[in-house]
């Protein structure tokens, strides 16, 4: 007779970092299910893609968003959940949404190999998103995977400690975000605004964060192809050199590790909190 | 006639990285008093000391933290204010309070040259400060003070991005934070957690964010010596090299440049918030 000592599990997770083209819809969603194909080929169970994969990013009219915008019951994620499906994958990955109701909204998706499980409507949108698309009008999600327990953000809900830290208070082990970071946006200190976030929100919830950036260029615009994957402590345990465009990330996550919130011998991240005394608006 | 154009305020912030000595609370209390008189004189108008300044940190027993105790109208920062008068500065220090009702609070106060403007009990107490301190009972606070909006919190308030995001939702144009930080906490990445944190937490809510942290050795314990002054950009202003020790860091800062959360042309930090979609407890 003994104890069977289970080790945790550790997950491995990728970030493909694509370079969609709003030009070439076509070439960009087949580059993100190549990506996401090898990513589950090399053994990834959970796989990001990019903040609108499939669509691309500069759009010039809300007609043109709508003309790529696609149901989250259409063949794009269903092409996604046979990817996941070869591995025994989770996939999270952003696409351009078209609502039952005909409203367009900037969406990301976790879909395993029996289908779509979440889809998630973005709730802060950057810049002229808003000429396109509609905000979304529910809470970010925290959603029980076959791979642990994934939140969900698309890119600028990053900047919202409200919104990543109600996904930790939620369960998240893993926060997710799909982003298509604009090559213009300040860097503080040298370093990429999508690291500094994803250690900082990594560290203050201690859970993982996994930023999957886009990288290429569309009608003038770059992206700063920042993907990053932060652990509980802080650390960044894998980061895509600012500038190098396509690749995909790895990094071996031990979840479990995010469940634990505490700090020393005597203190907890989230068990330590004082609602009571906080402002809130 | 003309136009007169009033060019914005620039405020000189310093951080008085002192080395406290809990075995002895008289030369910490005269090294905090020099030194803040120093940066006065050297022009400094928001002058910041570390964390229980006069004390030392690593108390043996509650009966030792009572010892050194003092009340809020008493001596200590009577001294302080006298030392504000001199330049017409603002002073933010970390002082071990002895309350009316005899308890004692990890508590910090913002002095003028007029006397204390504000004190604040840290909500948040750090491993064994549970053991001789009580845990405040009111909101970390935003003063109007002669030289702009200050924010107070103490240490590891920092490390709870609903505290700080609340500060800014106040009004904070800076957030200042007397600390303590033990050296064994783990940097993140290799970068001090104080540094990480004041620069995500400057970014996302667009503020200044001045730590104040303290050097030395006591009692086999020491300390970050992590001090930095960051800007909204998320940028670091100053900053202590870690393990320098004894120093103070200047920097000239716009406060006014807080008041704006612009991001680019449509979105702004606060304004794009979506509390109803927030999950908060």
């Amino acid at each position: 007779v003994f104890d069977l000592v289970v080790m945790p599990d550790t997950l491995r997770v990728a970030c493909c970092q694509t370079a969609p083209d709003v030009e070439d819809p076509a070439a960009s969603a087949a580059g993100a299910r190549a990506a996401l194909r090898d990513a589950v080929e090399a053994g990834a169970q959970i796989v990001l893609l990019p903040e609108l994969a499939h669509s691309g990013y500069i759009f010039r009219s809300a007609e043109e968003a709508r003309a790529v915008a696609v149901p989250a019951d259409g063949e794009l994620l269903a092409g996604w959940a046979q990817e996941a499906a070869r591995g025994d994958a989770v996939v999270i990955g952003g696409f351009c949404e078209l609502a039952e109701d005909g409203r367009v909204f900037n969406s990301a998706a976790i879909v395993d190999g029996e289908g779509v499980v979440a889809v998630y409507r973005k709730l802060h949108l950057w810049n002229d998103e808003a000429s396109w698309f509609t905000p979304g009008e529910e809470p970010a999600p925290v959603v029980d995977t076959r791979h642990g327990r994934i939140g969900l953000g698309v890119c600028y809900d990053i900047e919202f400690p409200e919104l990543t830290r109600g996904l930790a208070l939620a369960g998240a082990e893993l926060i997710a975000l799909p982003t298509n970071w604009p090559r213009e946006q300040v860097s503080p200190a040298g370093e990429p605004t999508p690291h500094l976030l994803a250690r900082a929100t990594a560290y203050l919830s201690h859970v993982f964060v996994a930023v999957c950036d886009r990288g290429g260029e569309e009608r003038g615009g770059g992206f700063q192809g920042a993907s990053v994957i932060a652990a509980p402590d802080g650390a960044m345990l894998a980061a895509a050199e600012p500038g190098a465009g396509v690749q995909t990330l790895v990094a071996d996550c031990h979840l479990d590790a995010a469940r634990d919130k505490r700090r020393g011998p005597r203190n907890d991240a989230l068990g330590d909190r004082r609602p009571e005394h906080y402002v809130t608006t």
